[in-house]
């Protein structure tokens, strides 16, 4: 599908003249309608058992190698991988029998591939495109990771991936299926989504051994899951469907070039003819399939990691394997074997039009064993996770400046930007062996380093249209190491200034801590009003972390406030024979305490006591697999503790306090590499926890993994909280899994899920809501109580093909690497919780982007500016607004409540589209599904009959030409908006 | 090339019909003349360093796996190997692009590739030869072992593969270069039959280390090989040239799936861009490697062991090698790179009208380092090695009585029978890693299963024959075993008869000894006459080999004689109550003697003592590669005992005497392992040595080579003579090398040199030859000395891939493999010693085959018949007669004399082919090649010029009109005859 109209529109310009041009061409050349594709799918039998084999190739966009690496076939020594020769492969073969057919799955390569090739060779593709024997499936830049992802970033990813698609196939390029076969257990929130993308179905691999089991029994492998509490149904409805061999082909049919199965040896002139061997053996496992799944249709994934580099080699033999499987007919066995693909699969299932059981939980945590837990992943390289989520709040802040900054961003005063390069690091860095930390470690390396590439690219965005927008061209200061007190300009200059940018659709305040040498300055805002600051010493801990990268003294404190949309400007002046900075005293206080919270401290051990009743710093020491249950050890994905009784680091903290009117805060110290300060700013609702943990010390050759644990008198009947993909929030109980039995195993790994964004216990009284700055797992183990892993390092790899122990070393940091993070602790009655941690993680997640100027501004200077004519209202989250084309942008509105959680908020909140900026005039909109792919109109997907329940109706969408559009509970509205700069 | 003419010959039969379509066919599409198939080669720059890029796979007809499972790409997971996508892949990848070259070698597997192609596919193929894109090197069914391999195997393989090639491709399908690129070592004979069957030249990888840095240093790795010293230059002078990197490309350009240098990366969007770093590395590599060759092209052999089954890899690359190096001509840089192929290579030197250095001498034996002398595999599987042998006598045998009984031999009595299972078999067993014995032990089982395959299907045509000629359809029974005294019929029946089949076209006498259980027997001959017979028992040693195969208690021993190319039949019955048998004596006698010859035993030790002075049985312990001067260990390729200084296994032997007037023998037991017996029969000229060593002992993890040294006062002045591949003799010297200044690091492994048929010692008054009944290694380390080893067994794999230990065990003899052999050693005066071992070592090649039938025979029985009108002049041996198609046989005969070894027989000889034959007429005659692949009048070889001598005449043939023929010494002639049965 080709956008070509939009409503309320002046025809005529240039770019919609080339966008019909393509939607003719698109009609000629292809149908429209959802069942364009579904044509070219195989004949089947009714009355045989129908196997469909897919040949597949899954990619990993980096884990051993680099994506670059795995797209040229570089470095074979470490994997034998080189998507370039698979592509090319492909199409050769496919172009050799009509009847083969093909699925590919990740954008970032196949776009790699695509700009290398002829014109020719494109048309010929295309031509296997239309046909439906080359058909994409999930269609992404990457097939995303599922526990350690935020939804902005997933849905971005998606987007960049299925847009490429659309622009160059058209509807035939349009995946019907989303196909996640390697993230090691699934989110509901990726399931949600699925669906708001259009999505037919879903198939995955990996699900927990027990999970399997009883489903097979049952014949529950494909099942409806319902993975939204507050989306009318269907909209988030997925049909789901579990493959039987992973993603691997049945055993002794793997016919790649890195398999060693017997071809099969069909020249009765030769050694060793085994075609009735083969023959025979496939019947066995097909008539065992069949058994456990509920159609006369199975389907078997033909393919694994980087195959069909070789394609010959698989379709040789599939073809001969069709062959002489359905010569067999003739004698009375009524099996029927065909190339096919996810979708025609997904069409019988649908034809058979029975009623599958309804899921409304998700697929955590993921074990393949019984002390074999993927839990390790939720925290596996947190300095990489929170390098991907401020990658993340960097790139929209990009993308909204271009945006708010007209063309002038991407090709102004200092010189080209774009946010491209940065969408593409952003979008490789959600791949499940990315964000999730499974990937070795110069791969690990180069998605870091990709990052700070997009970085760097979009700074010229950022710094033209902050120049466009505030009209001074003055050099633009980065200072991406606030967070160790680094920042060269703050630290040696007498007079600068500081532009905060808020990304988010609501006015923030925000604490600023800027490394300085000074021991007095003075503050003022855009209005010229003096702002309350403060100089405190930089901690030991800090001066610690940052070695010499920066040699401040200080910091300089004080609080900021941005407007929606927009910027404010402080100015910072040193000033001279100015008064000391708050000293620290050696002692912690009682009680610190601003107008929200109050916090109590144990004068004897130095840790916090109330808000919380009790909080230390634990460790659990890795098991190194020598056990005699197992010999599993803890590595890269998996987490096994060697007891279920963590180490505790110290009883007690030596302390230090700060105090004073910005901020109050006791720096705990618990070990070398333990320590963390206990912050309350003036204005703050949350309580901060910066810890800061490393390098983990490995003399004792045991591997460790970090926790902090909250232990409360919150009666919590061993259930807690944990949010999906930063969205809505699921219920999780100590040993329990809703859909089986679960007999347990491993008492911690075992009860751990993945904190994307926040977690929470509660009872009728009191919620203790902590917000993450990245991806965590925690559990809650002991009745009151809620852990969170911070950081892990391990001597042992686990065995699950990264083959490195996750010990994070490097020439820089020999020694281990150390992390600093933060937590947001709320403590708030239970009906008003959400209203407080909603939009605190969004601050987390989008906060503000601060850039520096050194000495005077020019007084011409527009020290404050706004995108929006009005904040949105506080149910509304503004979470896409990019460049689309020339002349339109992609917005996408966001109710972040569920149902359920809030009285003020969980509420529809309309919203006008025409009066939602200050300098944008929008010409026109269209309404679009999640992935911006489709039109939301003709978004028709399969329907899918639940076990229990009657089929719900199907929801109704608004008149998009109405500029009014409302947002019900998590619901997400994309939008396509023709926009001009006022 | 189509053979469609006969001279003298009657036209208008069918097959002459097709044959002449055939012609006109080839007359069409491809002109005739050698310049065929070099229109096709890319153009060259004169002023430039020209690389010639030669995409090419080395396809092991056997070795880690069977030639079967190399073909399909089974047991990937001993190797990943797989022919069948080698040429799917090759054949998609040159039609992609037409500046493409690939050439293949081997045509055992082609030709099963061949038979399963669609017929569009093969006439794609086709064009691709005719259009130079595919072209066929060396061409034979296999790329034979140069060491271990006898002429008559090797030119009917070589005749199989080209034959095929000739009738698939016509003239565009004939190699023109030999290619031995793996042969460990190169022989002289091997040399001798390329420049015969029309090769323009020859490249090879493997040649001794200080060889090669001599020759790089004097740039003489090209050069004339003038491979005979008896036939008239040019008639064996080949071109020769040593590839620069074995057969691999060079360092850091393989881009075979199977490697892991990094492809060329060069779009600059992605990371590592290296074109330059690639060009760069080219360049110098280039520049190397010109500094060591003479003319300004230089060869590349870009690809390796079994690559190209993804070739899109290699040919992606190399088409941006190209692409990219010849892009450096605009900046200056002289350097061409092309797509080329050995002849086009080839013809480049050719044009360069340079002399080059003569060499005549051979390439043995072969070090790749200092104490890594492959002279182990000469000996290695003698029990394989001798199987080798007596299987080619069998198939001579049963190609000769093909001939001879007419079509009933193909389908008569017996029913259907062939001699093409046996010929493939034999052609497979060629291979380098077959007879060679380098092979995985289910390898070498393999290769043995396949020629026992083939003798059964030569059986039937051996039965239906001799029911045709004979007139008895009788049954007609095979005993195998005889060398270890078992057959069941002699051993159970109480009147039988011997058919005596003589494959030499001389009448032959040869001793017969048969398993009995009876006392006494008559024997008579063909004519009734009674034939001196006796019964002597069983040996011990024998008794212990055959286990509980066999239980006859006597062997009946008697002489027979055969006509050439015909049989006679001898009648053998049991006397009851006859005289006991030839008792043994326990003590050994002072003498045995015929009219030929005196043997004198030592009666203290047991040992021969006169023929020659001394006689021992001694081994070598194998080096377990842990010394200090190498880890070398001794291995299936690698001779490296751990002592100069053999290990006597006894200083005295055991006895037993048997004397009557068929035979007398010494028994001589030396240890449990290692018995032999020196036997002499009446009639012989020769003294036999039948040895029987093994299991060799292992208790003290040593692994052993065992030698039989033959101590002697000849004066030899440390020279001795081995055969070339059992044809002409070359000199050999000890620690001495004619083309280089030798430094000698392995005093025995270094001196040894492959013996096929035989090898002597001489001085001026006495030669002593042995010939043997199979390939060994053998050396002179002393004066006088002559050793041969005869089994070997090792503990230690010699690194060179095979990847086991030549340890030979197996279910069947988990103990380790026994072996029997025969030496026959003749001691002449050095003038006349040629007249006793040319016809001795043929009569050991060509053995006369026995079989049985039980009863008395019909009495319309011939008893005897001849294939020739008269037995052929000793000088002259036919060396094939074989059926060809329907109406021709193919026949070669051979001048087996070389010019300087006999006053008698080193002389020409004519023969008239149409007097040949008793029961052919012979219709009509052509001359071919010695492959029989060409027109002799139609083969014109390159001309080379030699650094000395002057260029010599092209050699005229006679008319090939005359019936009568002449051969001079060391000629071998190949005629296509049409023949009818009289």
């Amino acid at each position: 599908m080709i956008f070509g109209s939009f409503s309320n529109m002046a025809a005529g310009s240039q770019p919609l003249a080339v966008a019909l041009l393509s939607i003719l061409t698109g009609v000629l050349s292809f149908p429209l309608g959802q069942e364009t594709k579904h044509t070219s799918c195989h004949a089947t039998k009714p009355n045989m058992l129908n196997v469909h084999l897919v040949p597949h190739t899954h990619d990993d966009v980096g884990w051993l190698k680099t994506v670059d690496q795995y797209y040229y076939g570089d470095r074979n020594d470490i994997q034998h991988a080189g998507v370039q020769y698979i592509l090319d492969s492909v199409v050769d073969q496919l172009l050799k029998n009509p009847d083969r057919r093909f699925i590919y799955v990740e954008t970032a390569f196949f776009y790699r591939w695509w700009k290398q090739q002829s014109s020719s060779m494109q048309q010929t593709v295309k031509q296997l495109v239309n046909e439906g024997r080359l058909e994409f499936v999930n269609g992404g830049w990457c097939m995303s990771d599922e526990a350690t992802t935020h939804y902005s970033a997933v849905i971005d990813q998606m987007t960049m991936g299925l847009r490429f698609l659309n622009e160059t196939f058209g509807p035939c390029g349009r995946p019907r299926v989303a196909w996640h076969i390697d993230p090691f257990g699934h989110a509901r929130e990726h399931a949600s989504m699925f669906a708001q993308m259009g999505y037919d179905g879903f198939f995955f691999g990996r699900l927990d051994y027990q999970d399997r089991a009883r489903r097979m029994i049952d014949k529950e492998q494909e099942l409806l899951w319902r993975a939204s509490d507050s989306l009318t149904p269907p909209m988030a409805d997925l049909f789901t469907g579990i493959l039987p061999n992973g993603y691997n082909p049945p055993q002794g049919f793997c016919w790649d070039q890195s398999c060693d199965d017997p071809p099969i040896r069909d020249d009765p002139d030769l050694e060793d003819y085994n075609v009735d061997d083969v023959v025979n053996r496939f019947l066995t496992i097909a008539s065992a399939q069949a058994a456990v799944y509920k159609t006369n249709h199975i389907i078997m994934t033909m393919g694994s990691d980087f195959q069909y580099e070789n394609a010959n080699l698989w379709y040789k033999n599939l073809d001969k394997l069709i062959h002489y499987v359905n010569a067999q007919q003739a004698n009375g066995i009524k099996v029927n074997v065909l190339y096919s693909t996810p979708s025609c699969y997904l069409q019988e299932l649908h034809r058979a039009n029975l009623t599958w059981s309804l899921k409304t939980d998700d697929f955590f945590p993921y074990a393949d064993d019984a002390h074999d837990f993927w839990t390790g992943y939720f925290t596996s390289r947190p300095a990489l996770k929170r390098y991907e989520r401020i990658s993340n709040s960097n790139l929209q802040t990009c993308n909204q400046l271009e945006v708010l900054g007209g063309p002038v961003s991407r090709n102004g005063h200092f010189g080209e930007g774009d946010s491209q390069t940065m969408m593409k690091a952003m979008a490789v860095a959600q791949h499940h062996d990315a964000v999730s930390g499974t990937e070795k470690q110069h791969v690990a390396n180069d998605y870091a380093r990709r990052l700070a590439n997009g970085w760097q690219h979009c700074q010229v965005v950022v710094s033209n249209s902050l120049a466009a927008l505030s009209g001074s061209s003055a050099q633009r200061i980065y200072c991406d190491n606030l967070n160790i007190s680094v920042c060269p300009l703050t630290e040696s200059s007498k007079k600068f200034s500081v532009n905060v940018y808020n990304p988010l659709a609501r006015p923030v305040t925000w604490p600023v801590r800027l490394p300085v040498n000074g021991t007095a300055y003075t503050v003022s805002d855009a209005k010229g009003k003096a702002v309350d600051c403060q100089v405190v010493p930089v901690s030991r801990a800090t001066q610690e972390v940052r070695r010499n990268w920066g040699f401040a003294v200080n910091e300089l404190v004080f609080q900021v406030q941005a407007p929606p949309l927009g910027y404010s400007t402080y100015s910072v002046s040193l000033v001279k024979d100015g008064p000391p900075p708050t000293s620290t005293k050696h002692r912690a206080p009682t009680v610190i305490q601003n107008k929200f919270l109050q916090v109590t401290f144990n004068p004897d051990t130095g840790l916090l006591s109330s808000l919380s009743n009790l909080e230390t710093k634990q460790e659990y020491n890795a098991s190194d697999g020598n056990n005699s249950q197992s010999d599993q050890p803890s590595g890269a994905y998996i987490f096994r503790p060697n007891s279920s009784t963590p180490f505790i680091i110290s009883q007690t903290a030596k302390t230090e306090t700060v105090q004073n009117s910005v901020v109050q805060e006791v720096r705990q110290w618990f070990a070398p590499w333990v320590s963390q300060v206990v912050r309350l700013y003036a204005d703050s609702r949350a309580l901060e926890l910066e810890w800061t943990v490393g390098p983990l010390p490995i003399d004792d050759s045991l591997g460790k993994e970090v926790i902090t644990r909250l232990d409360t008198s919150i009666k919590t009947s061993e259930i807690f909280y944990t949010d999906s993909n930063g969205r809505e929030v699921l219920q999780r109980k100590k040993d329990f899994r809703p859909t089986w039995h679960l007999k347990q195993s491993e008492p911690i790994a075992g009860n751990y899920y993945p904190i994307n964004s926040r977690a929470f216990i509660k009872d009728d009284v009191d919620q203790l809501t902590v917000v993450t700055d990245r991806s965590q797992g925690g559990g809650s183990i002991h009745n009151g109580s809620l852990e969170i892993m911070l950081h892990r390092r391990l001597l042992y790899d686990d065995v699950r093909g990264v083959g490195e122990p996750l010990n994070e070393t490097s020439n820089i940091f020999p020694e281990g690497l150390v992390v600093r993070g933060r937590l947001l602790l709320s403590l708030d009655p239970p009906p008003t919780a959400a209203d407080t941690h909603r939009p605190l993680a969004q601050e987390m997640v989008l906060q503000p982007l601060l850039t520096f100027t050194d000495g005077n501004l020019n007084p011409h200077t527009q020290l404050e500016f706004s995108g929006l004519q009005a904040a949105l209202p506080p149910a509304v989250h503004l979470l896409t607004l990019t460049q689309w084309d020339k002349d339109s942008v992609l917005l996408r509105l966001e109710h972040q409540f569920q149902s359920w959680e809030s009285k003020v908020n969980s509420q529809p909140v309309t919203i006008n589209l025409q009066k939602l900026f200050s300098t944008l005039e929008v010409l026109g909109m269209s309404e679009l599904n999640l992935s911006a792919n489709q039109w939301k109109d003709e978004m028709i997907r399969f329907d899918w009959k639940p076990q229990t329940g009657k089929k719900p109706l199907l929801k109704t969408f608004e008149d998009p030409s109405v500029w009014e559009v409302t947002l019900r509970p998590m619901e997400i509205r994309t939008f396509l908006l023709r926009v001009s700069l006022r």
